[in-house]
């Protein structure tokens, strides 16, 4: 038996944990090809938001009943693909739930020696990736410049104000919160934090000219940030994560601004860009060894509490990359 | 004696007359490394606005009481510089006057050969150059791409969709009215015109995927064309003339169009491309030349009316490239 987590009604704005069901289910057979998956941790992500309406977008919705969609670490109980014995551990978008049988080309196996293996969902996996690529593809810093990231303390800006640093620019972080905020400074290295709590945005980066703003969240904080944009400013625009919610999202931005600035906005999905991983996902993990990037994973223990966990996590009460623990290894 | 066009007072939304001097002033003497230039024609151009207002942009805006800024032709009277003789026909940033005394840097001699001379001013001038460069340096069309124009009649627009058909994709003008509609068909080779006074833009589009669009209004127009974008879109944003007599423009974009659509949206300014300069008036002045670039001139004769042809371009009322000739030759 399977214990599972699915879509139970399609979220009017904020959804709430009436949204969600769990339910038990037969696993099924393994078929040849296929591989049987026990789940040990989940990831929780904004994007899965943008899965449970219905709004056209870059992936296909949920059904409702359907499993929510996730990136999930887990173990190799039984296999039937020659590439993976059981023991392994993998990562794949196998749903929150406890068991999957899944296609064997639609899994990875870990890094032997990644420690702790959760980082695989996060800095050397989805997140890590989209920073890396969102960052030094499309946003292109070069030293001397100001990098500026919004929810700069979740699990992609965590990792994109390092590598900002990495690559000799100033990184100024927006984040919620006095403690996100001195993380941004202590722990990730940013050179100015700015908690939208408590600081005017705009007010703060008086005197800044935003070379390249990553930005997760869209809306008012990245309307300020819009007005401090340099001659040449690259906006990558990675989530909008203050729209998801909305019924009705209102436009935000003004092209003519683009002319102004002589300035580029472009869009991305990591998983376009696949002939990059393995780049990046080497450096991302050889950073994470030698403790030039630093990360903080927020825990939630037990399936049943997934929707909780990503409710909190979309209002911003997570600290650091959200991930739900489902069994023991 | 000098007759000049000055800057009378900021206009406050929608320009009027009101707002343009007519003056005589003494000319000045020639010094060294001077040009004496007798106008002939005048560009009118919608950047133009920008200049008359305080808002922060990318030039520097006209104090009251200076010459309105322009492009303009003329022939040399008399020249301290050995570049330039009587007689030369030079193009420069000489603004509405008759007369005026330029530094020889900032002239450059019309292509000997270039009939009429006046193409200097469009085709082969800033505004073909504009096409050229925001066309295949900023959108990157490729052949079987579907690019849109906005202002597809005007001075820009009119060689972009040109420009577009020779680079093996199919060209959708916007224009206002039945006669600009005909022409992007019938004279400029557009395969669907849009006559946005009549059709509602984003049903005519039903069925586009928009791989470029070339923007040169923003607004309404541009939010219809934002519906039919296709994965990976660019959207060269050269203008938003339907902002210009704004006072407080609201926002039309919703960044996150650019991750679904894994879209970029680029401003650009010809002037800061000179380096492609050679390149791009070299072959628009073949094309023209051989008749593959054909065009409008919309003439308007004696300085003193250029304003009233000014207002009237920038409600749309011009019939191809709007210009003031101020004399003979």
């Amino acid at each position: 038996m399977n214990r599972r987590i699915t879509l139970a009604a399609r979220p009017v704005g904020v959804p709430q944990e009436s949204d969600f069901a769990i339910e038990e289910v037969e696993l099924g057979e393994l078929g040849p090809g296929e591989v049987h998956v026990r789940s040990l941790w989940l990831s929780l992500d904004p994007y899965q938001r943008g899965r449970m309406g219905e709004a056209r977008s870059y992936a296909k919705s949920l059904q409702l009943g359907e499993v929510i969609t996730s990136q999930t670490l887990g173990e190799v109980v039984e296999s039937r693909d020659s590439r993976f014995e059981p023991g392994d551990l993998v990562v794949g978008q196998l749903g929150w739930q406890e068991q999957a049988i899944a296609r064997g080309g639609a899994l990875r196996l870990v890094p032997p020696g990644l420690d702790p293996p959760t980082l695989a969902l996060h800095v050397v996996g989805a997140n890590g990736l989209t920073a890396y690529i969102g960052l030094f593809d499309i946003g292109r810093p070069r030293p001397g410049d100001t990098v500026v990231v919004s929810a700069a303390h979740g699990a992609v800006g965590q990792v994109v104000g390092q590598l900002a640093k990495m690559a000799g620019c100033r990184a100024i972080g927006i984040a919620g919160g006095p403690e996100k905020a001195r993380d941004l400074r202590e722990l990730y290295g940013y050179d100015v934090a700015i908690d939208y709590k408590q600081d005017d945005v705009a007010e703060t980066l008086r005197g800044e000219s935003v070379d390249v703003y990553f930005d997760n969240v869209g809306g008012e904080i990245s309307q300020a940030v819009y007005r401090r944009l340099a001659v040449g400013a690259r906006i990558v625009v990675c989530g909008q994560v203050s729209h998801y919610n909305l019924e009705r999202p209102q436009p935000t931005f003004h092209p003519g601004l683009l002319v102004v600035f002589r300035a580029r906005m472009e869009g991305f999905l990591v998983s376009d860009h696949p002939h990059r991983f393995e780049e990046a996902a080497q450096r991302l993990g050889g950073w994470v060894a030698d403790g030039s990037i630093r990360y903080r994973e927020d825990v939630t223990e037990g399936l049943e509490n997934a929707p909780r966990a990503w409710l909190a996590m979309m209002r911003g009460e997570n600290n650091g990359k959200a991930l739900v623990k489902v069994a023991d290894r």
